[in-house]
């Protein structure tokens, strides 16, 4: 599951900016503190200076990620500069969406766990709130036994990265029956809001359900609410990242 | 979204008391640490020297709000010593509101997660037991493209915040089809603790419609059960300002 | 609500023990700490040298408490050292209780969120597990309107005292319709273990439910469990008390 | 319920590898903090050097333990150094399953709050997501009735830890009818963490049911993703650990 395989004849892209950098170690220790993720999850981003590689943490608890803990990353999941240290076996969620979807920046991948018995129903998430604007199109269901048959249903190489990103399709969200969800976004603060709101909505949706029938926002109101919330990112960031405090 | 109209032709009240401003960066902490706001929602308090002045924090997360982000507006929604800084683009809400209920002094706007249900399958809050007495008449609904048809679902002028307050009405509270809610309050106290108390009416009414017929507190009771717990404010305000700390 | 009847020619009993007193004062904190009070709710103890007077705080939120705001009351609900202090109304919940049951050293009201539902819905709680023993013979039912029709639900006085006290009978519980509910102990330690669990048992049985056909513990299983774990209340105390640290 | 039954012509075996005693330490603290047990439940370790033996703390809160309270017990119930310490009741749980279960290497009880439900209804617990892969033969069931008509629901003595063990059969986990669950594992690491991801599963199945028809992990799916699991095990134990800080 682990794999380190940095390779001296690729080149390395340019030293990411630093303040990236750290938005994506408070991306990491936001997601755990929302409680979008456990011990287990990721989060990553394009790299600003070269769209064929990506920045993702070792493989470790995403509560703990640090500065040094971030490496580089081929768009086929290849490690520029793992340096001997373990990195996530699905790296290939994140290398395979940013290959088939150039407008996204950032990826989240997580076991949020109020998203999870919407995807093991086939239940797709719709907009109850204005807040979820972002699941206008509803959240995509992946299911991966019809790609790869009995599996550990985890995305562990570029074929089921292929499969998965053909899943999201152009739609900010895609359930991993049995695994968990994947979210995509323009910008780290942008994936991250929309992990966390996908998690919300899952449980609105769940308990709005129990009450009655819903009135769900329609494709006209869920644009025009991404839209306004998409202006507003900065504020819930600068609570959440407050919250962290310094990053490492 | 945001909007900084200082007009200068306008004249500022004299400066709010500031224990009470002081009171309402309180009431922005604890409703965040009462899980009745999260990164969104805003507290208002109706200006002590002129009614047709209010407060409210500049545009950001209720939780981190202190004295200095507090701004003075006209119940037009004019901000009047704003100073560069964002408002909220719903502060429509509370001067609507303030405008057509003379009786108001307090403003609670927020997505209080239990509530939410209930706004978006038409579901009315009822007091299921006597710490929600205020909640005798049900909670009002407002659907919002009964005024606008397809909105982002934010109340971000007059018209709409006009229209708000016709739905809220004399009661207490207005669930927000596919929003939140607003409550209303004679005092910040009041306004505060019908917030948290709503909150905490629709988990059980939420658990216990799941359990069987449920009686409600009949209005005699809850009328009753409202004067009784306006009595008690200072005492749970007490253990909620003390857990906040010092306010800046 | 609040009532100060210091009352000069009835007689003070002598000062109750200081370790019962901090004992009465971790209560109240413990039973804040483990969600089944919030501001509202309190708890007494029979005076050890004198079981005509109980010991209960001033009219404040139980997580607050400190030694010097415990008073000493007659079984009427008379305060004999209040020294202008606020009192709690429904004191006569206490006085009453110990009037009607010679075995209770220890009475815990409280709203108690995850038992409100059942009390609207007129639903006993039953043990679910062996740590719910003492609600062998179900949790009993106070509706109020049977006795003084519509009311602000709250136990004011005397007579409406001795009526809860009456639908208590000799259970363990009595849920009180529309408000919350109480339980009491032979000590301190045992009617906060049963505070907590009846929440938990709450929370349980609502669950249970919802997933099939529950097997309850039997009367002979409830009473043999509920012998062995008053057996394991220091254990509990103890870490409880713990996690609250020096009592003041 | 207290037991000290030391024995002086029964031999000690070697003291036990002092990094095997901080990790059961450890493990009892995480457990408490990630919610699987509360006051009660406890957690054991095979003895390394001696597989007839076992290392369990003495009765006490498990969030409470420190390296002096582990006991070294043999698989009868024996303590062998309790030295007038209380020992669990429920020691019998741990040395009956050694005995049964070569292949076990530590053991958790609890009264994990979302199992219980779960128990009983008689409902099995059933592989949601990849992280339960070891409950793919689903969840044992204990009814104690079977064995031993009404009882106080413990297992306090050799017969029943040995009927307990047979309903477990060569399976991870058995819920114990209006008790609770215990669960197995080949290392401390593991059995923590199947007590924190069966605690989790039943959370995510007791949501899904209400959701619709639920797609569980195939038998080969729960086989394959447990496999893998295990091998990210020191990943979420540093987690944990971390979170804990030092062991005393």
């Amino acid at each position: 599951m682990s794999h380190c395989n940095d390779s001296p004849q690729r080149i390395m892209p340019p030293a990411a900016d630093r303040a990236l950098v750290d938005k994506l170690v408070l991306a990491n220790r936001i997601l755990y503190r929302q409680g979008v993720v456990d011990g287990f999850g990721h989060a990553s981003v394009r790299h600003p200076e070269s769209p064929s590689h990506f920045l993702l943490a070792r493989n470790m608890a995403p509560g703990l990620v640090r500065r040094e803990d971030i490496v580089t990353f081929e768009l086929d999941g290849t490690a520029l500069d793992a340096a001997g240290r373990r990195v996530y076996l699905e790296r290939f969620i994140h290398g395979a969406i940013y290959r088939a979807r150039p407008d996204v920046q950032a990826v989240v991948h997580s076991h949020s766990p109020s998203v999870i018995p919407f995807g093991v129903t086939g239940t797709s998430l719709q907009p109850v709130f204005h807040m979820s604007g972002f699941l206008a199109e509803g959240s995509a269901l992946f299911e991966i036994r019809d790609v790869a048959g009995d599996t550990d249903m985890l995305i562990s190489n570029e074929t089921l990265g292929a499969a998965l990103a053909d899943a999201l399709g152009l739609r900010s969200m895609v359930m991993m029956r049995g695994h968990g969800s994947t979210v995509v976004g323009s910008s780290v603060e942008q994936a991250v809001y929309r992990a966390v709101y996908a998690e919300v909505n899952a449980k609105l949706q769940m308990q709005a359900r129990q009450l009655g029938d819903v009135t769900y926002l329609n494709a006209s109101e869920a644009a025009k609410a991404a839209t306004t919330n998409d202006t507003q990112l900065t504020r819930v960031w600068e609570l959440w990242a407050r919250e962290i405090g310094i990053v490492e």
